[in-house]
């Protein structure tokens, strides 16, 4: 299965450890890693179809602090699609005058909606096909960008419809905000003052993040797994959408 | 002024010596640099706000034979637009099913047309606005993907009404061509066998191609000013339109 990662905080954070974390988890998903910073409108996106043990792209971001208020990670399990580059996540499209990050973890069975907007895959995934889906219907129900807040109950209508073809666990963030809708496993963890010190699951590896934060920060880690032993990660339920702004979850009705 | 820096070749091959020289002329264009790499019809880009001198980012891109058969590298000097990771070139638009990336090196002034389709900048720049003037014609011109030759013509009719507003240099690619327009400034080398050696304009930099490709390898690499001091670098005419394939120009009528 892939693994996904995604941050969302209220100051610039770089998401080193959790990487860390991510790219230890890489022995059985050996088919590519992908990563994208938001700089407020700006992106970083890096990808690789090797893995991300063995990738020098995944090196650099293991040792590069690139601090950014939404990331999102995606370590490849190849499922539909072949093992090449234009089928690694995240995929990256614009809309509205903004970038948009979309990675996926699972399987969707015969969602082939016809695109007939401006949203076109370049490889073969499921996954892209579902994403240019999405920009699609999301570009026809709003005429410009949207609030988080519209954006979050436009996506509750949408997104059950591929997710009742298989799995269908994403993350999406335009920016602005991050979403996580869980179809079958994502787990998520927030941190505020006062910081702890955080272990790595996979690994002996701790991080003192009240060294490295002011009382002021807020940080929201979504991952397939907790990604650390001592935190206290809470199971999203299936069929659950969550935004998260400014490092804490947003409240839509 | 910017530096433009494209390579088109009949097998992947690295730009790692162009683009240490292209590195070396960063010394007054501090205000970021960005670099795309198509393998096939997947892309790999790195983009940062900072010196390619400087930037961890252009280290590994200099280190890292990454292999492609198109490349558009860009080093800017801000002209118009904040320095800011959403105004660092090259930009990227997915249409018809494939990734599109463009860079510009010059300065428009009032070339503001409205923008009525699908493609909006993200930044605040002449030149990405300019991007999506583009695809947003290419758009209109073709129900889907055109061959080369169909492009190229397409083009030849679009470019000159941007260039009409000040200097308009640039590098697209698609993954199956390079085509490079000249308003006032870029230059042209052919490699193919026999293969010399190669020394860098700006520094004591040699390299023997002979040592690092076959008889049947074919490489164009274009950029702003020659970048060897020692192969025959031709120079562009205004208002020239020229597409590369599979390492070669090809000649459109």
């Amino acid at each position: 299965m892939c693994q996904l990662l995604g941050m969302n905080a209220n100051v610039p954070t770089d998401v080193m450890f959790s990487f860390d974390g991510l790219a230890r988890r890489a022995d059985e998903h050996r088919d590519g890693f992908g990563i994208a910073f938001f700089e407020d409108k700006g992106l970083r996106t890096f990808v690789d179809q090797h893995s991300a043990r063995e990738s020098p792209v995944a090196a650099l971001v293991r040792r590069y602090p690139i601090r950014s208020d939404n990331v999102i990670a995606h370590i490849r399990k190849a499922t539909q699609g072949r093992i090449a580059l234009e089928n690694t996540h995240p995929f990256v499209r614009e809309l509205w005058g903004r970038y948009w990050v979309f990675a996926h973890n699972g399987d969707l069975r015969g969602f082939r909606p016809r695109l007939h907007a401006a949203f076109r895959p370049v490889g073969d995934t499921d996954s892209e096909h579902a994403f240019c889906w999405l920009m699609q219907e999301l570009a026809k129900s709003h005429a410009s960008v949207p609030t988080v807040d519209e954006l979050t109950l436009t996506l509750r209508e949408l997104l059950p419809q591929p997710a009742a073809h298989g799995s269908f666990n994403l993350l999406l963030s335009n920016g602005q905000a991050l979403w996580a809708f869980c179809s079958t496993k994502l787990h998520v963890v927030e941190r505020a003052h006062p910081f702890g010190e955080a272990t790595l699951a996979d690994d002996d590896v701790s991080v003192d993040f009240a060294a490295l934060t002011t009382p002021d920060d807020r940080i929201v880690v979504v991952a397939t797994e907790p990604m650390t032993c001592n935190e206290r990660w809470m199971a999203m339920r299936p069929g659950e959408l969550r935004a998260f702004s400014r490092g804490a979850p947003l409240t839509v009705h």
